[in-house]
């Protein structure tokens, strides 16, 4: 069977902090460093939507990257792109804005719009910094 | 056991066109968007050759990357590098020419080769553009 | 004086060959190599334009990239992306397709929207491959 | 003369907005657009901090890269990493947190120390997305 | 369940080469090539560790960055930055300095380590050249 | 006047150190840091060259790359590649292998033959690490 992979990259800025409202600023400091900063700071995000699937005979195509491009949008970058993640963000309400949740939650938004365009949403990868990123396959075996 | 993952990066340039004869202009546009312009466009791609096996205890290598890079070079460089993967490429021949199509078919080439030299083919990935890319593990188990 | 350069990055996928109708195919080949390929080749190509200033004392901007940026795709990247160099794109008729000749077109068009914008502009850098580009001053001191 | 330019990379990441209090929503909206949420969005940013001068003969160095890298990092890196451009760094107190307007001031506070290390700075350049960079080259002539 | 993969990019720059005493030049410079210089090349080795794990409910980490990195930096870097693979490093010392004998090495040093911080080792992967790079997964099935 | 600046990069793996015969031990190490240790270590070296010129009216040509990649490869990267640059290069005998001295070399070689094809060397940019570079622009003004 030809099951391939195709990834759509986009991008979005945000400003977070990690930061928890029921512990010291000290105990923050201490498990959080720099990155609680009361001020906050931000990042660059780049991120990466993985389908697999079997391409359609009639296109060559896993799922139409215009599609798969336009959900991504809508959905996930539209609400993050420039925004502060632990005040703007509806779907990161009352979740720590670390990288690991963020992807875990750009799983679950994304898992069925993307079935419904015809693919099968396989990994989410979060690039935050040069030096660390994310990746989340929805609690699948990774691949 | 101690196997490993070695890849090899390749880089072509070449032009294509996402186009049907047996559709119309209107649905070419309709579904393949800008990559129909009947005239053509291009890329410069990047390809990733994944080979796995256990480290020879003589060399260090799973396999030797001169003989890799010689097979990609003459089997699937030559071939598509400044070419038109519709018109020139003989194993494009009468299959769509889209970057997950391609991939598949770029398996196929490598799969023997990389086995008579001792490796074993695990993984293709080849970028179409900074936004795109697939994988393709050859009907296996992804990893 | 606190002049500064601003850049913005826009990229486009492309079709292109070196070729001259007045010379034998022998010729293009000796000359133009692989590029010679009658049947076309491409690239994914990224423009950097550059604009030098004094920041506005209102805004902290030399030119707002917003503006910049739609100037630049709406009389450089849609004219250019996914196109034929040689065939569809109207202010390089006539002209070899080289990426010096394009980048000199490039400033050409871009010169008097930039400065009707507020800015003046200082240099292109197109980048054809990940291993050349070209740079163009307007024939200004190059900076 | 052998005048040679050598560069220093350093990264940070941080907080702003572009926002003027003396502007109405709307207006700061118009102009700043994305860039003027009012809880903040963020950026991985990317200095290039360059100095000029012979190399010294004894050394073969125009600036030990050691002493170079330990300045940007005590008067650069250390007061906006993690940091709210707005709120938090005494630099930029009082002004638009513009990337025009960031690079003069991190010119300002370098020049002397370059000096007092023996080289002489020559470019800053403060890349704030894939897409957009400034350089400042002090009033001087560019290079 | 929402088992995540975070990884750490740490860089070194090292010496090498790949050369057996018991083989004459010839055969030495027929399998191992230009690598077989004996007055030894080198790199700028860029290293990805991997962990695997649960996000903290208290955190948001799977594993904190900064004793990942701590880690990393202790027990890989410091020994092999600035160094010569074949002369310098202990934990190399008998082994060919092949990227894949380097690769198994940094696994077996990180594993425990990783595990006491709470993490679980999920991959590694070294990349040479902008050309080739190698990935381990201990031995377990790759992802 | 359309003068034009074209760039080609290519890239090659050196072992060296910073290290002075005539100092000590201690001396060489606080100097030099970790770049003096005696065992060497090396870099991935990207070199970037840059020629100017009008394009030549009949193939859009400041330089045909092809000539000047192979003038690179030949004076340059062959004695450079998988060599010791302090024990294993002509050009750099009784030279200090710092950066900035190898692109003054390098310089060096590359003005004449570059002269003969047509072109004028205009900047040498030669990347050591991802976080240092250096340029040279034959003691002429930069640009």
């Amino acid at each position: 069977m030809s099951t391939c992979y195709i990834t759509r990259r986009e991008t979005f800025n945000a400003a977070h902090k990690l930061w928890r409202e029921d512990w010291t600023l000290e105990k923050n400091e201490e498990v959080f460093g720099r990155c609680s900063n009361r001020n906050w700071h931000g990042h660059n995000f780049t991120l990466f939507v993985t389908v697999k699937g079997l391409p359609n005979p009639d296109t060559g195509f896993i799922i139409n990257l215009k599609d798969l491009s336009s959900i991504i949008k809508d959905l996930v970058i539209e609400p993050l792109d420039h925004k502060n993640l632990n005040l703007d963000v509806p779907f990161m309400a009352g979740i720590l804005a670390s990288t690991e949740n963020l992807v875990i939650e750009i799983w679950n938004i994304l898992k069925s719009p993307v079935q419904k365009a015809g693919g099968e949403l396989a990994k989410i990868k979060l690039i935050e910094t040069e030096n660390n990123f994310v990746e989340y396959y929805g609690g699948n075996e990774p691949y």
